[in-house]
């Protein structure tokens, strides 16, 4: 089957209240592929700069992650410098430098074109237009954020128009509807395109609308979150990686998507940068699941 | 068994964006007593003014609440006024009235003292632990807020010692113990007095923290919102109503009632006031008891 995931490789800098961590390795694509590689076969397409550690590339390879389409050019990485507050659900962006990514143009190679499942990462939705054309894609789940619904709306309305599933969050589901209540924000957007909507709600879990049904997953009650950077990202690579896995797309798979999707999540949150998630094994996997079904039978 | 409700019996002047309410039937024993009384027997202990519709009274007893504990006093009724946002989960409180609230001294009849099941609505801890003096409940529950956790800590430590299962909302965890991570307050708390935690999140659902054990338990998504007054007062009628029709605090039980609360308070949202939670039959309570099991079930 396959799955390909497009966005940032970055380098982050991260202050929360557990301490600091300095250039970890970080980015959207990346947390992302780490975690959809537990479950399936993926083609990273994303740019880094001269400065990216060689550590980094191998840990990637290491984990099966095919980095053909993983571009080197010439110039800095991306670095994104962060500072978490007391309540952890809060953070300020202190620092962003594009660098490489500024210019960024996705060029998928043949594997990653063949993929059956494509995940668009938070690009402009131009670029991810750009790889839509490229790809020849059987299920597509996107990204996005205010950015670009208040800045490239028209072109973000055709890339939805597009797509089979959306990952969103509150606010974004606001910015893009004008909607306060979810629910109506939800149809509004499955009006647009896609049938399949996975609102995130961070500490409080995530919800999931597949045309009239909806299912609630809890988030996983955490006393030590370490660094809760990635948490999204990971989400949807183990949310995207069972789909692939089972090559399915029914609502029972959707479904356990979603609680695959939000244990990968927890891991992330259990040290800073990729440093948990990287060392997830199948045990690992297998045993939150099970704490997933404990904390939700009733 | 039966089931005691001491509390706040009012007068809600209320704005919403669906609308505005003057003067309708409101308090958290009203809400509590009027979804408590779908699952057992329910005395009420509260006071009202001489101004208090005879209307409200007829409606509690007709639902089978007993109300030989609710005082007519001298003067006027607990008034609340209150205005939501566009995002209804926000509200300012425009005036409150305590009136003949201020001065409230619980008397609890015989059939009141003798219920095995208590819950201690929101008010001053020394008026809570005079009830517990009259009263030979087997299980008690509390809530409180934030006026008490920051005036009255001694009086509210004296009585959580006391009890067995405490409602509370996030902010108030953080008062209270000065955790913003949720698991470490509740640890703290129940390490105050409480083995049963239930942290309220209204629409993001409710949590139960039993010893070392934790349930989540979702929201009912709504597209239509009318007025969430009461939804909290209810979800703790639900819950204490059904533990006390079941007879048990098992864990099993426990989560179901989390459920059945979350079921009744859903209820609350959909009209003004009490006029929803005042009409539910046990086929509305099973038809959404059922809707919630498919919202969670995976």
């Amino acid at each position: 089957m396959g799955l390909t995931v497009v966005g940032s490789v970055a380098l982050d800098t991260v202050e929360t209240p557990a301490g600091k961590n300095a250039d970890g390795l970080g980015g959207a694509a990346t947390f992302f592929a780490l975690a959809a590689s537990r479950y399936t076969q993926v083609h990273l397409v994303g740019v880094v700069g001269e400065d990216f550690p060689q550590e980094h590339i191998d840990l990637l390879s290491t984990k099966g992650i095919d980095i053909e389409g993983l571009e080197r050019a010439e110039g800095k990485t991306f670095r994104w410098t962060g500072r978490y507050h007391d309540d952890i659900n809060v953070r300020d962006t202190l620092d962003t430098q594009l660098n490489v990514f500024e210019h960024f143009q996705p060029e998928l190679p043949e594997a990653a074109k063949k993929a059956k499942y494509l995940f668009l990462g938070n690009i402009h939705p131009s670029l991810q237009l750009e790889v839509l054309r490229q790809a020849r894609p059987e299920f597509v789940a996107l990204d996005t954020m205010n950015l670009w619904i208040n800045t490239t709306r028209k072109e973000l309305e055709e890339v939805l128009a597009k797509i089979d599933c959306l990952i969103i969050n509150d606010e974004e589901i606001f910015e893009l509807t004008g909607e306060r209540n979810l629910v109506r924000g939800v149809h509004k957007i499955q009006q647009m395109g896609p049938a399949i909507i996975a609102p995130k709600k961070g500490e409080h879990g995530c919800l999931l609308f597949v045309k009239n049904k909806i299912f609630s997953a809890p988030a996983f009650p955490m006393a030590d979150v370490i660094d809760p950077t990635g948490a999204g990202d990971t989400f949807a690579g183990g949310f995207m990686g069972y789909i692939a896995q089972q090559d399915s797309v029914d609502y029972d798979t959707l479904k356990r998507a979603v609680i695959h999707g939000s244990v990968v999540a927890s891991y992330t949150c259990e040290e800073f940068s990729v440093d948990r998630i990287a060392l997830v094994t199948q045990d690992d996997i297998d045993t939150r699941f099970e704490a997933f079904v404990e904390l939700s039978r009733f």
